[in-house]
């Protein structure tokens, strides 16, 4: 693996050889206008004759970082998302820099002006927009942006990468009717976010094409958090009529709806199947591992990119939106229901 | 909540008033030194005018970012030390430039020399080190840079944050000591990690204390990841003369033993008490919720990040180790043992 090559040129020997500083070296090296033609010239020169070698010609000259800007940083999915976002990145050599917005879904006001000042390649915005007026001053200034969003609906204008709520809503609800199951609740993400109520169409659906009906207290919209899951969970799941199976708007929201059967004495499979929704690592080491809908959160960050990137080197990218597609991961939280209910319920 | 105030002045307002690009205007606000004279004075002038707010003026002036670079992306965990960097780079409004080392805990060759390039306020590494050269390059080049890092020994001329392990470890195996367990295992990450092995000697500490014998066999190193705590823990708990209790060194681990418990048919904490470390926020949800070793990751992001940037303002920064206190938080995978194990054994 070794090679016994003399060690290669760095910028510090470069830089000692024409005897200029390292940041002179760095600006040549970065096509800056701040150099003098003559140490240029003579940097040029030392940069050949030591075999500097500059990273990725292949790759049309792109220098910068692009900014990764979430909603918030929600453990397990914002880090599916970043790790999406960095393989795509690294190998061009483009900066990552991230931030979050508090939970908002809208920049704040001097967030534009804050980002014209860091002038990035281009900007990815997770489970955010830029406001109309922040959106036309990023087309002016020519700063690229893609937005990622489960959502199923943005701006034509406004190119996105998304997933297909709706048949992971399909996926997951016509597997538990397919084990048997006929009253299966659905707690959803918040109802004014379209990607929770896609899922939940997604999940009316299955039940229209099994010819099942669908009892309006068992479909719920929750938080997508842990909190949510349990607490709905405990609700719905110590009712008399309860159901025999609940799909969770996310894993965090699954493991809540887990936790409330267990404190009230039901056991996962048998007495209560679970679905949850995004696949994030640790749903396969749950203590009974999560029956989820992978949403390829990674695969979602590295197209949205790629999408950037290549706006960003000036190529056609259609403005219109991705979905990938949604699979499920049929794991241990999901079994046949012990009894058939009441078929009159 | 909405001021009737007119709207706050903008960096395109400013730009349109005195007629330069917005780009022009950035640079003013940045000190760059590439702006004629005169129009650095229209512009100043229209800033004034105006009211335009430049941010944190009480702050020194630092702009710039921040190099955060982590030995890999491994989800809940890195992203509670994002969370706690952000938390600190974000009202300073410095950019936070994260990368992975794809797993390698040295920085490769080339780093050093992208990194000058790029030029950031500061370095922050976690659970990776620079190499001496590249150490020397920094200092050299006036970089300044914090290790994060839970290894319990560091040169003495870098100024790194971790926790305190030992403690950790104390804390965890007392817990199961004080509980009435005699056979207790522990499953730590690699024997070559450091803080792995502090871990460990604060569990062989604990036992001393309480005058209780160890079994070197329930001594075990494994690799963080559930999937090592689920092969360790199955091996484990198979045999005769099983343990009554395991520490695992990491959440993710304490899920394995988990599933392993599960899949022997033992009963968490009824067969068999687990002890996590980290506390990542979905040990909380687990079905049964994980009794674990807080080691206050987002505390440990938020103080290496001031350090890093006071060090980038120039301030006098001791060059030594910062360790933060670890605390056990007990929930639910930890109960007095079913009978007392053998005392000979």
């Amino acid at each position: 693996m070794m090679k016994p090559a003399e060690s290669p040129a760095t910028i510090a020997l470069i830089a000692n050889d024409v005897g200029v500083s390292v940041t002179t070296v760095s600006k040549v090296l970065n096509g800056r206008a701040d150099v003098a033609a003559q140490t240029r010239a003579r940097v040029e020169a030392s940069l050949q004759r030591h075999g500097y070698r500059r990273r990725n010609r292949r790759l049309p000259a792109i220098t910068g970082h692009v900014d990764l800007v979430f909603h918030e940083f929600d453990t397990a999915w914002a880090m599916e998302v970043i790790r999406g976002v960095e393989a795509v990145t690294a190998p061009a050599r483009v900066e990552l820099v991230i931030s979050q917005l508090g939970g908002k879904h809208r920049p704040p006001r001097h967030w534009a002006d804050d980002l014209l000042v860091r002038s990035p390649l281009g900007v990815l915005l997770v489970l955010c927009h830029p406001t109309e007026s922040q959106r036309k001053l990023l087309l002016r200034q020519r700063i690229p942006f893609v937005v990622l969003d489960t959502d199923s609906a943005t701006a034509a204008s406004v190119p996105t990468v998304g997933s297909n709520n709706f048949n992971g809503g399909l996926l997951a609800t016509r597997h538990l009717l397919e084990l048997g199951h006929r009253r299966i609740a659905v707690i959803s993400g918040p109802a004014d976010v379209l990607c929770a109520r896609a899922r939940v169409a997604g999940y009316r659906s299955a039940h229209d094409d099994a010819g099942a009906p669908i009892d309006p207290a068992l479909v719920r919209y929750g938080a997508f958090t842990g909190q949510s899951g349990y607490e709905i969970g405990l609700e719905m799941l110590s009712g008399p009529d309860r159901p025999t199976a609940v799909f969770a708007g996310s894993d965090m929201q699954a493991m809540g709806v887990i936790r409330a059967a267990r404190r009230l004495g039901l056991q996962v499979p048998a007495d209560v199947s679970v679905v949850g929704y995004d696949n994030v690592p640790m749903s396969a080491w749950a203590a009974t591992a999560l029956t989820t809908v992978d949403q390829n959160l990674p695969d979602m960050g590295g197209t949205a990119a790629r999408m950037l990137l290549d706006l960003a080197r000036g190529a056609d990218v259609p403005m219109t939106r991705v979905d990938l597609v949604t699979e499920l991961v049929i794991r241990e939280t999901t079994a046949p229901p012990r009894f058939r209910p009441n078929p009159a319920a």
